[in-house]
C-alpha cells in the first residue's frame, strides 16, 4: 500500500521502519535519509503521494498543522484517501478534524497507541480505534503491523477519549502506589516489604508490580516520561472543563507533575512522582 | 489454647467460629449465646481466662477502651499473655498501645486483616503482622486458621501501616478508575468497552477487574462499604499530619467520600464514588 508517515519521532521512526518492512512503500516528511522511502518537502506532498496518510506527532496543535496549515496535508489528500492519527491529542479537537477531512471526501480514524517505544519497535502497541467500523476495517492490515492489541472503541473522537482514560488511570494509579508506599516508609515500615504484602489483594496492579518496584529501587530511568504524562492529564482536565466533569485528583496529580517537572525531573519515568511527594516534606 | 476474643461483629463473629472449630476453648466479650464459648461479662473477665486475647474492633478508641478502660484487658492479663489486635486503628497509637502492653510482661502484635466478611468467613484473610519476629512465631498457629496470606511486616505498628498503606492505594485506585471511566462516558464512549480495552495493559489492576465493573454495571451493593473506607482514609490523613507527609489524592478522596455519605451512599460498596464524581457534574 501507498502509505504517507508524518511524525518520525521516537514512536514514529520504528512505526514507519516496521511498515517499510512488511512492504508498504513509504513517503515522509522530516524523515532521515537512512530509511527506505520516498523524503518529501511537505506534508501535502505526503498526501499527493499516499492512500494512505499516518500521522504520529506530540500534540494537538501539531495535527493540526500536519493537516490544515499552508503546505498541510488537507491541500494534497484525493478524495478516498485515509488519514489516521495516532498521536495522542484532544478527543474534542479530533471530532473536528475528523470533519473537515471528511468533508473532502476523505476517511478519518483517531488511533493513539500505549506500549511505548518498546512497543513501537516490536510492533506490539496497544492501539485504541475511534472512526466508522468500515473505515476501520479498511485501516485493520496496517494496524496489525504495527500493534497487537487493537480494538475498536466507537465514533470519531472515541480512540482519543480511551487514551485519555487510560492516562487518568494509569497517573492516578502511579500517584495511589506512592502515596501509599511512601506513607509506610515515613511510619517505618520497609515500603518493598509493604509493596510484597499488597500484591495478592485489591491494591494489586500493574503500576505496584512495575513501578512500584521502581520507586523501592529509587530507578527512575524512563519507561515513560513524567512531562508527557503532564500533557495528557492536561487534555483530560481541558476537556474536562469543556464537559463540565469533575476530575479532582486527575487535576491535583498535574499540579504535583508541575512540581516533579520544577524539580528537574520531567525526563525521568513518571514513577519518579514517588520523589516529588517525599521533597515535598518539610 | 485458651483464647479470648473480644469484639464480634461482623468480621469478628466468624473469626471467633473459626478458632472453636479448630478446637479452642473461647471465652468472649459481647457475644451472642449460640456461640460455643464462654461468655464473659468484661474484657478483664476474658484476659483473666485466656493465654491469648485478640481483638476485633471498629476504630482506635474502642481498642483503647477494650484494652484500658475500667473492667479493661489489662485488668485481667497475665504476665506471659498476649494481646492481638486484629482491628484497623492508627499505627502510632498502636506503638504506645504496644509500649504499655509490654510494660505489663506481656506481648503485643497488631494484625489487621483484608479480605473482608467473606475472607473471615471462609478463613483466606490476609493479615499484616506488626510486632517481634518471636512473637510472631506465638500466634502463628492462630493465624493460619483465620487467614491464608499472613505476613510479618516488621515491628510494632508495622502491619497497621501496612494496612492504612493498603487503604490508600485501593481507595484512591477506585477513585481513580471512576475518573477515568466516568470522562469516557461523558466523552462520549462506552465505559465498558473502554475498561475492557484498558483491561491487559498499564492501566490493569484488580480495581479495574472489580470495582471497575461495578461502576460499568452500577450495583454497589458491598462488597466493602464506603463509610468504613473513610474510617481507613481518615487514619491515613492523622497519621500523616504526625509524620509531615503530604498526601494530597488521599485527602482529596475522603472529601469525595464526605460527599458520598451525606448523598446517602455511606452503606454502599466504595465503588459507588463513581455515582459521587458523576452527582458532582454541573
Amino acid at each position: 500500500m501507498r502509505i504517507g508517515f508524518v511524525g518520525l519521532g521516537v514512536m514514529g521512526r520504528p512505526m514507519a521502519d516496521n511498515l517499510v518492512a512488511a512492504g508498504h512503500e513509504l513517503s515522509v516528511y522530516r524523515g532521515r535519509t537512512d530509511l527506505e522511502a520516498q523524503v518529501c518537502a511537505s506534508a501535502k506532498e505526503v498526501a499527493e503521494r499516499s492512500e494512505v496518510v499516518i500521522l504520529m506527532v506530540p500534540d494537538t496543535p501539531d495535527v493540526e498543522a500536519a493537516l490544515f496549515a499552508p503546505g498541510g496535508a488537507a491541500e494534497g489528500l484525493r478524495p478516498g484517501s485515509l488519514v489516521i492519527d495516532m498521536s495522542s491529542i484532544s478527543p474534542t479537537a479530533t471530532i473536528g478534524f475528523a470533519q473537515l477531512i471528511e468533508k473532502l471526501g476523505c476517511d478519518y480514524l483517531d488511533a493513539p497507541v500505549s506500549g511505548g517505544e518498546v512497543g513501537a519497535r516490536d510492533g506490539t502497541l496497544t492501539i485504541m480505534v475511534g472512526g466508522r467500523p468500515d473505515v476501520f476495517e479498511r485501516a485493520r492490515p496496517i494496524f496489525d503491523v504495527l500493534g497487537k492489541n487493537v480494538t475498536p472503541i466507537g465514533g470519531p473522537g472515541a480512540g482519543q477519549t480511551a487514551k485519555v482514560a487510560n492516562q487518568i488511570i494509569v497517573g492516578l494509579t502511579i500517584e495511589a502506589v506512592a502515596e501509599g508506599l511512601l506513607f509506610a516508609e515515613r511510619a517505618g515500615a520497609d515500603p518493598a516489604v509493604v509493596r510484597q504484602a499488597l500484591m495478592g489483594g485489591f491494591a494489586s496492579s500493574r503500576v505496584l508490580e512495575v513501578h512500584g518496584e521502581r520507586m523501592v529501587n529509587e530507578a527512575f530511568e524512563p519507561g515513560f516520561r513524567l512531562r508527557l504524562h503532564r500533557k495528557d492529564l492536561g487534555l483530560a482536565v481541558q476537556a474536562a472543563a469543556e464537559l463540565d466533569l469533575p476530575l479532582p485528583n486527575t487535576a491535583a496529580t498535574q499540579q504535583l507533575m508541575n512540581a516533579a517537572i520544577a524539580d528537574g525531573d520531567g525526563e525521568l519515568d513518571h514513577s519518579a512522582l514517588y520523589r516529588t511527594l517525599r521533597r515535598e516534606q518539610s
